[in-house]
């Protein structure tokens, strides 16, 4: 589509970010989105100073989206957070096609960046790789994202730095390690950790900018103190077992299961994600009590949920 | 979905709308939309005063394009024009599946207020109708639009009676003429005409609140002044041929033609529309002349484009 | 798509079809197709002596299915019954892409002839209207459907003259009336009557070739004799009772209705449409009665359904 | 939905399918499928001696085709070729959804058994993964495809052992190896190599049944004599090279190449895959040459296509 830029964002605006939730997508127990749950979790991203939110990533489950179930998403947190928190749309897909059409739609509802993989599961060569992400490069801010251990294969820093010729670059979430965030930093590219676990260090000890976290959807305010605060050792050691236990199965698997416990978000489940069993369910609401209830997002008491409580939906 | 409706548009807002564009849709030579051209014709109707636009109405085409395009369309409205303009979006189905979908996201996306048809084509029993707005009535803002020479099928003033029961019908666009208009804001029911040539009268002679034009695409202003100037037969008058040539074939047939020559917009057509006659074009160029240019928008020139100047796209 | 066409069936062998069936699509109770069902209305039409049915159309509700709905169910047919009956697919639309699109489809999974509607609800202008049927005549044998009263707009049989120069154009279903029946026929076009209430005078009387039938639905050996066996006026005065009754609202309401009774479907229909009310269900009982049980497809005792026993799908 | 099984394919065909050709599907100048090409590669499949294609498989680019395309194309090779060869629809997804609308759908157009891969790119538990299967697994005969390199997360055997239980599990498609292989073999299980290069030991030496194959799609003949004749070191190791240079980067970028090279496809790619460069190009015709033109596909001299030859689609 051919468009007005006049209303496009800086990319520089984008680079500066530091604090950016994968923000979950909760469902009513027919499947279907729970906006009114997605409003009051991206408010409260908000009141704990996330500066930006992605919409429909692999946290939000946009691979368990239809597209037009995902623009509409990236549309609506537009409309109605977009003057207090950027909106990052993962309008990335293993198919060029889907990205570029994603891509335009994204841009064309006012999302203020692009989030972009590589072609995972189908894979490509170098060459294929950077025609994938030059599709789509034109359309407005973009970051690449990085996680072989989901695609299969890394997108090697050769192939960054010939994305960097667009000034719509606006920087990777790697998680690869803090050794390629280093790499990253040291030739002048942004980088955002996207494992809680090492964002930390990157950000303090290796040139982040920040992080694209998980765990910032249950405790924002510390996430926040740890992107902003400064060195802080002591809180990274207090936050490690609550992002062990969240990525102790493939996430968002943890999270939807802590989301659900603090009573934030119904416990719906969309296929293939299941709830992590009683035993991991007990151990999230001792976290909580370690922690401070007070440090996670929701007003209720956390419990712990029993099987019965949760809905699986296959068919929404 | 479940959905705050803290930033619901009040339907009061909706009721005293008087001038309503039912905006065209732009393309591209490819068949895709031509946003820019669509930012400045609504940008230009926000200029000459229309107070909403009916974002992808038979005017716009709604029905040649696909679900995600639609949404898209009307979440591009509300992020960029929405706080100058009211969006409604025409989110009706002769399908009361694609109804129900198309609504939810069309409210998540913000638009202000929904335009619904009863079941085309299909068509259905009195009892049907009535069940497939409520469906969607629920929702949000609702506006019904009953055009028989279109649908096949009259909504009868009992359907809408029956509807009047939920505090968010707003009204009714009605084509079938100035009797119905009467007869229903004799009943207290806010009513908009459907046609451009009997809105004048329908406004200052039967009580309707305004017009939901097509002309509006084209003379805004002039449009303005019938809906907000007081009786002016004169201007009627003045106006019929336009409208008159308009309406020469199936709407949006002559808009699209008209457009084109105007400069404002590519002259691509998506099939099944082509455009008017060599003659019929030259007409609409006398037309402009005697009603004068600086009545139209946009700046350039008014000219006869040849047959070859059009492109028709069946794929896109 | 480029295809072989090696396996396109012969227009010719579309043209002599006399007892064509708008097959009933038959729902589970969340809305979903229910094969099993259909598999057996296609048998019991096919024992009775359908020579071919219409897959999708008004009448099989295909204006409430998704595309890929619709296509699957093309399929289906083809593969399961291709050897026994004709498929035809009602792959019309209003938009011209759509049209082409699954038209494409149709064919690439073995339908034998297409259906076409003329651009109801958008509507067109007369040379809007010839290329649209333009852009999907070539690819195989293809059927023109005439319904005004549906479409808001009669296609002219200088439309049709046109569309004669492709030797794919089998003919006609023609439902404005036997005159025009008659005009077609005196010049050489094929033509089967769309109105059973008509078919038996536009058969024996008008030169139709046969007819379109919703009636076969329920009796299709009746239908067989009244297309095959000769003028019989006592038949059709026998029919014309039922067929009555089946229109009494717009169809498949009534067809739905008396499926349901007849206990070969579930008495699920998605919505806008919903079941005749109980007086009219008497009455079907009753014509079942009259006309004898065993002129009805299945074999359950017809009975009379209550309210609570239907169940209406807004959502599937 | 319910459907009558009458139809079903016996798991028991699929368990003995010893060569299985993941068939490639080529595309027109616009990026549409052109199934004139498709049909040929087929039947030379067909006349060769395959017994199954994989429709829509990775080596198919089933991850870059809509899900309509998909099942179009599955119900196209079913119509026209399913009397002849076993036709596999990849209905897998990373969505369970997909995978139970798409796997249904594929079913109903008359597949003889579906490809079903773990969630890649989201992946989730080894419960979630088990929930997954059973959600499909009920369907039909069912292929599981188990390649951690594409997937980012191998399918353990405890998972293949809990989804035993259902009789419509046919076997395992295999990339892990060939130890893995034998343990499933030893164990009862079918197993049919995804790795061309070992599918030769796969078979002989450790109880493969067979191959799914994306080398037979250029060498049909030699893969049907490695997988029927008995053990043959000579023809494995006269097959390697072009093995290897089909696998010098993600497939199916080499096929690709290789089958426009031989002139039985267009040399159009759907992005993000990119045709091999020049120097690989050259290879592949001295492969051609020393394995013999004759062995191949397609009935053209094999020549070196220059760059501008390919044509590379995003938009289709």
């Amino acid at each position: 589509m051919r468009t007005s830029f006049e209303n496009k964002t800086a990319t520089e605006d984008i680079k500066s970010l530091r604090l950016i939730t994968a923000i979950k997508t909760p469902y009513l127990p027919d499947g279907r989105f729970d906006l009114e749950a997605y409003d009051d979790l991206v408010s409260m991203q908000i009141a704990y100073g996330a500066e930006a939110v992605i919409v429909g990533g692999t946290t939000g489950e946009g691979q368990l989206m239809s597209w037009d179930e995902h623009i509409m998403l990236i549309g609506h947190t537009v409309n109605y957070f977009g003057g207090s928190v950027k909106v990052i749309g993962n309008t990335g897909s293993n198919s060029t096609r889907e990205a570029i059409h994603a891509t335009e739609q994204g841009f064309a509802v006012g999302m203020h960046a692009a989030l972009h993989i590589n072609p995972y599961y189908g894979k490509t060569s170098l060459e294929g790789m950077v025609s994938h992400f030059e599709s789509v490069l034109s359309m407005g801010p973009t970051i690449i994202y990085n996680v072989p251990s989901r695609t299969g294969q890394d997108i090697p820093p050769r192939a960054i730095r010939t994305l960097t010729q667009s000034a719509n670059l606006a920087g990777v979430k790697e998680c690869v390690g803090n050794d390629r965030v280093k790499h990253y930093t040291e030739n002048g590219i942004v980088v955002w950790s996207g494992n809680d676990d090492e964002c930390h260090d990157a950000r303090w000890s290796h040139g982040a900018t920040g992080v694209m976290s998980v765990t910032s959807n249950v405790v924002p305010g510390l996430m926040r103190k740890l992107m902003f605060g400064g060195k802080n050792p002591s809180l990274h050691a207090k936050l490690m077992p609550l992002i062990e236990w969240l990525f102790h199965e493939p996430n968002p698997i943890g999270l939807n299961t802590a989301l659900a416990q603090l009573g934030v978000i119904r416990p719906v489940f969309r296929l293939p994600y299941v709830p992590l069993p009683l035993a991991k369910r007990v151990e999230f609401v001792n976290l909580v009590k370690e922690i401070g209830r007070e440090n996670f997002v929701g007003e209720k008491d956390v419990r712990v949920l029993d099987d019965d409580d949760f809905i699986l939906v296959g068919r929404y």
